[in-house]
């Protein structure tokens, strides 16, 4: 039996006593039935962390009174509140450059219905993976980069971004640097993977530096970008065991296995209202 | 600063709507400070499980009035309760028998204070470790088995738990099975270190038996000893990876490590109190 | 540079003093660059396992000329032998029911280059991934199982991977049950991926079994299909954690990740000639 | 049946062909049995590594002339040499400061017989572990830094390791920096557990920079000591999984298993003779 759609409500406010209880109140009155609840306290910085699922069905209010509902507890505990509704689905974009592992991975991801997102466009600086995302169904937007004029790709970028109605961008290893004019217009909603155990390896090549540095293990970090390169908030991480017999080709080749894992996770994790961003990090409700 | 001594509720009931708010309000009410909460919902049985930790400073109620002071909630949702509190601090004995690095990694870890617990005795049927013990200053209970009278041997083992007031039974690499009276008499209170991927390898040998088979990693389980042999609740589990390099003397060592890691983090999360166990499963709260 | 092409000799024999510097002598009187050499002994069993790799530039013998150049040392040692071109490019079938997670990402390392090997056919007891297939330019057998004559298909099967020429038959979550008779056919060819530990939960839904039985961790086995369910010769193996949150959906979700990456690198290490059947075990050669 | 003594030969040289078969024939041509062979060639620098492990029963040889018939290999391929033999067993201190974690894990192993050395003494600049030390039957040299005259204690240092004939000194959470002259006395023989996943977080306090970074794991890393802090060639890694509900505290207790592991892990391999260092990096033959 398929559950029906649930609203999520994500919260952060300083700690202070009386604050489950509040929420947990108001939702119970309505006859909202909790099917997930989770809070964080950080007792460095005093802050309070929820995150509330219950169902619609059986709720004495319409989607639009919740938020109403809310606002005498969210006004006395100085709380900031994000609504979602579990069958509200985001729209998303998938960025790639060449490598098109994670692109060929989140495709078939969205297509087993693992992704709760509609996927209505690629957009790639590259030519060469339009037969891979029609064949999936999907447009794709070729955006080359004029070497004496970069700045216009990135204009073509941010109105197919507008043009497509997205929500949510992932770049797939899309291996260029997003302008602050971009990311700011998609606050905490572009997730990249960097394909090192950040904050080993930041920059080009992570792979070469890995090998050269003789590392006994390789990761790849999925994490918001932000106008700092491979300094955003990380959503996951994870790492592979590697040893003098492999040279870089098979780092790249491990490499990839871990890139499109921790994409995976983040990306579910994101869509599925998960993660909270504080500061410049995350908290990932499980 | 250290923080002062706290509560933790564990709950265990049917889910229904209302239930985080009822606990939260009662605490709330009575000015508690909650510093950790989760839940957990079963859908399938449609259990519901929390875990709630305030702290004893600002409320307004003794210890010995909090149970009072939840009653009406326990009873309208038909709870089981457990109320602990962290500064009340249980005796731990730790059963042993030839092989030693579980037993010296648990002593490790007492005396560096990781462990919230008194060790006042090593109990084994060997005598090898007797030394071992004194120099963390700690009684052995020599128990020779008779292989004429195996029974009196549990007889004086019970004994000897009675005798120091034991509250958690900790086989660390402790070769034999308990009856059903010992485990009886200390319900989902004896955490046991099996040596393999469990319900893989269960009995004798489990090395010998996953060498054989050859797998290409090998495990180790801690869990609740029940009157089923290997077949108890499972509190944590981990694995390495090994290969055909790796005669039996090799998973033997390997294994080791995960064994002494995974018993340490069982005992860690059980006198914490964030482990409740429900059926032949455990909820852990990390 | 690429690399040119290279031999790679696989050798098993009772284990004897000089094996090593027989072998090398004969590889060094002809020229031979060995670019990779690794031995095993096992103790146990006092066998000897070697794989050699070695440039065919520079060697002053034709590929038909190695064997006999070896015959001495391989009749003097008593030695099995497998030699095999590193540009010989086996023919691969990929196998699917209606699980096509393992699929699509074959599809893709193969597409990406990763895989040494020809893909010319997917085949299927369901016709739900002939679009998929087709979009990367493979053909697509549909070979319906009819309830009354089961033993139809399996005539099928073996007849398509005849007329397609197949060297190895990768299981990419095909449920079906091979007969005999397919086995027989490629003995050591044919790569299964089961979505449990091994020997954990062997047969159907092993991660409902997996739920059932609480544990914290789940895996994903590939190994050689023989004519015992589950009980072939394991290539790799891998494991996620879990926990009491998620349900039997989130350990579908999380195993699928494991079953591709575990599959994906046990068809790698098989198209490189790196793997060793011996009894019911392998030698994988890293 | 516990095997007899063997030998270890470490090698490294230009690679170029011939190499395996001129070293096993010498070693073949004095009846040595080999029980071990590793060969790694690096292709980046045209290096060749090799560890050949051979019984001394049986071998035509005396240990004093093995280095002798060598000879002629050795000075032909331009090898560096390394002969090492298992039952020499090398001297060990074990250097700590107030976190008594690796040294009881170390003096466990120790006293299990895992680690193949003898250890004569325990040094520190602190108090603390003394009747810790004493209760292994290990002596303990307490040497206090006097903030005035920190040099005087490395002198101390290099003469307690000298009057105790210490061949290896394994710095088990030693938080002092050792000076070059130290270093130098000991290349490539000085082992430090690094409490973080290297290259990141190197220098002080690595588990709170791994928290202000906000990472999903957390590692800890093995490697030589060189005159550059933390940059010396890494011998083994490991990660653990950590996530927001982690404070400070609990990356550096759930670090300490990881340490534990990752020392013991490369102690064990150096005391096998598994480990060549070549320039930053090293070649641990498993």
């Amino acid at each position: 039996m398929e559950p029906g759609p649930t609203a999520v409500l994500l919260l952060v406010c300083p700690d202070q006593p009386g604050l489950v209880a509040a929420v947990a109140q108001v939702i119970a009155s309505h006859h909202g039935n909790i099917v997930h609840a989770e809070q964080h306290i950080d007792r460095q910085s005093g802050r309070f962390f929820q995150r509330v699922e219950f169902e619609l069905e059986g709720l004495d209010l319409e989607r639009s009174e919740i938020a109403g509902a809310l606002r005498p507890v969210v006004e006395r505990f100085a709380m900031q509140q994000d609504l979602r509704f579990s069958d509200e689905v985001p729209r998303l974009a998938l960025l790639v450059s060449r490598q098109p592992h994670c692109l060929y991975d989140q495709l078939a991801r969205w297509r087993m219905g693992e992704l709760r997102a509609e996927v209505p466009v690629v957009i790639s600086n590259h030519e060469d993976h339009a037969d891979g995302a029609r064949a999936f169904g999907i447009d794709y937007a070729y955006l080359p980069v004029d070497p004496d004029d970069p700045a216009s790709q990135e204009v073509a970028l941010l109105d197919a971004l507008r043009a497509y109605e997205i929500d949510v961008v992932v770049m797939a290893r899309y291996m260029r640097i997003l302008s602050p004019t971009v990311i700011a217009a998609f606050p905490n909603r572009v997730i990249n993977i960097h394909h090192s155990f950040l904050p080993a390896f930041t920059g080009a090549r992570p792979y070469h530096q890995a090998h050269e540095r003789g590392v006994k293990l390789i990761g790849a970090t999925a994490h918001y970008a932000t106008d700092v390169l491979d300094e955003g908030p990380i959503i996951d991480q994870d790492v592979a065991r590697v040893s003098h017999r492999d040279a870089v080709d098979d780092l790249v080749r491990k490499g990839r296995d871990l890139e499109k894992t921790v994409l995976g996770r983040a990306v579910h994790r994101h869509l599925e209202h998960r993660v909270i961003v504080y500061g410049n990090k995350t908290v990932v409700f499980d």
